[in-house]
């Protein structure tokens, strides 16, 4: 017999056939969404990617995806060299009234991202923010301890996050440097924790591959956080950890720890008369997060198919992020510890 | 534009609409394949499995399945308690040229399981039998481990195979006891590591559950193996582990050793004035071999859609690894070491 | 001032100046009592290590030193090759009202052992038997939590125990064999544990290293237990780990299991593009049992020193480990399981 | 016959019958050397522990052992509220050609601090610093991954360091302050393992316990540390942690990494319904460094009986800790980076 159950699901538009918009492609698929068309300037990758997932409609011209009827929420993923455009295509999509999921950054800059937050609310729209690690089991098994009392009051928090290599230089040159690129994820994971505010911000950093430092960046760093509530959180980031990808997160609490180890592909361990040893973490996030983005999608879907929701990482998050990047990098050109009012009263 | 890419993927019928069934539809779905037909005799769960999963057609009636000529692959997942019925249904597909992927067991007996692999050799279909570990990214480390002569020569083997709890009495009525029901993925499991056949079983139990003890099975054993190349293999069996499922792996080879541990959720810690401690392992096998359900899928679509692919799961591996289960039940029987030849040239 | 407090602590003989009696000496040494004479025949090792340890005076003569009245307490340390002087040595030492510690093993026979715990049950004096592992801080604790209740009733019980190298060829060809020169700890072991007898025994086993096969003896053994109390325990052992000394425990109960790990030298993980590894677990016995060593000789002061304290290895425990030892023998040789009773019967 | 080997090893006499004290009684013992006299202002003290060691005197007056021509060399263990003292008795026994090992701190003043290594060079004895962390086998194996060149240029550097909990208030109100009492080893450990001197120190802490707070002093901090040659290092302290003693270094280098975890008493595991625990890492100081203070004692009776071996923990290297400590009050004091040559020159 014929099956008549098929339901209409969310019916979503995907801007950006590279990596990450593959990434979110397949987990939409596995949360048992519909992408109803993607949209990218390459259009020949464009139809590939469609192909390959098996999405009716492309184009080259995302704003034909925004405009069109049938799409109920967009995900914006256009390649990392074009986020420039991040903030003008979510007011597109705002203005159109779809639901938005948006990579990060949204801007670089934090008057545009003022801007796009209000071009949001202003639509009555939801907008949220892709720090995919909120959705990761172990960060959220170590926000459970935290939430259910297993460890006390907190106290302290570190964050190690490091890359198993660097990007390109010419990556590097656009990224907005360092703290903007990647310890922006760790920023929010900072907050995602402790659940407060940051008072003020202390930087030491140094660049130990001289490609980096030529293009005046930094690849190694250690901030200090210290929260309105007392708690001291030290993030801890390295473009370079040659064993791969290293996302760990401890916190110290008066009852107790909670601290969580990487994430390995398997759990054998071969002994020689060498060494015990196993086998090297997941590689990169593509490999580590993977569950986690799919737990994102299916959050997202939640958010835009339920009355009443609130969005998990909001464009307010988004914003409390760049906030610390940009305080860590006034401390870090100044040599001093920054207050975080200190640059929310320019905005 | 419309995407006129969409290819054509190998077209699967599922039989059985259960437990099992369900995680096989999942992970073709993550595979790529397309599920064009389930049947089950209860035809509300059929068509309420093919709304959630987006299959086309459903049926009461298997046999209408396997004559659909849409069809080129069968999977049979039928519960249980039927699975008597296993082997008329292989044959039934067999002879509509279908190939064939069979959760295992087959049979209970061994006369019908040669019967089954004769009929589906006859019909020139390839025929896969469910001993999914073998896709566990665990043991495939550890075989690899093996192949890639890490360990030099295999001396030992310990296999560590304990559920989380009993399943249903009325289940191990007619599951044909441990060794047959449990045991049976283990057997697989040895000689897959192993690659040689065994020459002698002993086996050693007891039965701690008295309801188990009343219904003539066990629940507690352990099982040597004398491989033909002198490989000691020792199996451990219980049906009751209060932490959950445990499943582990240990070779000892003249260069060193390779084991796994068991996996977990997720790699955190807490530690407080009482303890240091981690979540329990996965808790069952769905939880446990999500991912290699998935592989074996991706493996079985691989045999079918690509010539000259041999089968990684033969009918003859499922023959073998209950004739070390009947080999098994013989010296628990009669308290003695039993050549496996005994029971072969019965059959 | 003089300090005037200097008590007289027990006061032990030493015979045995070889690498166990070396180590015993430090241990008694870290357990602040005196050692005050030493005996071995090789009259310049005695006065090496009596110089070494500060013992005040040394002999060629055994007897000497049992004769000696200042001396409480003796401990037999002779060196493997004249273990069948052991028996006598305590006879005569038992004879001379001293308490006596005993390096297994007593002696290799069953009726040889017998008559020595008659001389020291008839004389009063003590006997204690060097199961050095029943000190050691995890098998210590996993004893604790079976008695404490952690795991509820046992079920199961594995016990791995590898040596990182076979032993010279004529050291085993006087050694009685793998099951009375290494297995005899592990049968200790696994009493010690249970708390209950064995009824049944079945052993399987191969020689890997032809050089043991041609003496006749075997290096690879798997050993099934049953105990009277239906606990099943197998014993694995390996003449060689490449790895190193491989000391594990496992137990299954009814609550739960408690396991044991190796101990390392340190605790430290290097994590470089190849590998995530440690360095090897402690070496041998020597370094892995150091503590224990130390534990056991403190018992046995405490056993030489305070009325009502009875032996926590007694003559007796060192019977019923040779008599699985010798059960396991048998099973071999006639392939079946042996039921312990056989050869209780006998002696 | 009567041993006439005994050689006259190196003669020690210990200031302080204290806790201390009496770990290093015990570590010199295990180490060969025999302590001739303990002195303690509370004679009683003095004498129980000289009979518990077997030392042969004992006095009041620590002049007294200064002068004994006996005494090769003094370990100065006075108590902790008496550390203003540990200057003078330095430069006493310096006068009288003693070599010194001085428990740290040797003064929380710089300008005391320079006028006692000034007077032991000037004496022309050793002097040796018992940051004991040197010594465990943990860090010792961390220093040789570096050295032997297993991670490649260091870029940056963990120090956790936690105490199992605060010591009493008054202890704290005579300590110096957290970095001059608890962090002062990891300042020492910190330049142990990058083998260079620090440029610049930034703090961050809080006070967690109000009893501290009240005394002025703080018990929760991270110090950033920049060493010349560019490596980032950051230490963090707590004075309470629930589960324990927690003595952690975590290393990055261009080729990986190197990071120890905890030592705990026993590797057993117990794994129920609830989770998989292992008990708690060792408790304290005394447990965990237990093997250290052997391996210190016996670096130290070296360094006084073999001619030409340098001091492993000199007075500058207590001196440089100290300056770290300074600096980092400064820094916390003024909430800002602190150069450490501004305390340099003021010395």
């Amino acid at each position: 017999m014929l099956n008549s159950h098929l339901s209409k699901p969310l019916c979503i538009g995907l801007v950006g056939a590279g990596r990450i918009g593959k990434v979110h492609a397949q987990s939409l698929q596995r949360a048992g969404a519909t992408i109803a068309m993607i949209a990218d300037p390459f259009g020949d990758v464009a139809e590939m990617v469609a192909a390959q997932f098996g999405i009716a409609r492309w184009t080259k011209d995302a704003c034909e995806l925004f405009r069109d009827p049938e799409i109920d929420a967009v995900l914006i993923c256009s390649p990392t060299h074009s986020h420039d455009k991040h903030a003008e295509q979510i007011i597109e999509a705002a203005e159109n009234k779809k639901h938005i999921f948006c990579e990060k950054p949204v801007d670089l800059e934090l008057d545009v991202v003022n801007k796009v937050i209000k071009a949001t609310d202003d639509a009555g729209v939801k907008l949220m923010i892709g720090f995919n690690r909120r959705f990761d089991t172990n960060f959220v098994r170590i926000k459970q301890a935290i939430d259910h009392d297993e460890i006390g009051k907190i106290n302290m928090l570190r964050i190690t996050s490091r890359d198993p290599g660097p990007p390109s230089v010419s990556y590097i040159k656009s990224s907005g440097g360092l703290f903007r690129d990647m310890t922006i994820h760790d920023f929010d994971m900072a907050r995602f924790l402790v659940g407060d505010e940051v008072d003020e911000v202390y930087a030491m950093a140094q660049s130990v591959n001289p490609d980096i430092a030529a293009v005046g960046d930094i690849d190694t760093a250690v901030v200090l956080l210290k929260f309105r509530n007392g708690v001291i959180c030290y993030i801890e980031n390295s473009r370079e950890a040659a064993y791969g990808y290293d996302q760990r997160v401890e916190v110290l609490g008066a009852k107790g720890s909670v601290a969580c180890d990487n994430k390995h592909s398997n759990q054998v361990v071969v002994s020689t008369n060498e060494s015990v040893r196993r086998d090297l973490p997941l590689h990169f996030f593509l490999e580590r997060y993977m569950d986690a983005y799919v737990a994102e999608m299916e959050a997202f879907i939640r958010v835009c198919t339920t009355d009443g929701v609130s969005v998990p990482v909001s464009g307010a998050d988004g914003r409390e992020a760049l906030l610390l990047a940009l305080a860590a990098n006034k401390s870090l050109a100044e040599n001093r510890p920054v207050k975080v009012d200190e640059l929310r009263q320019l905005s």
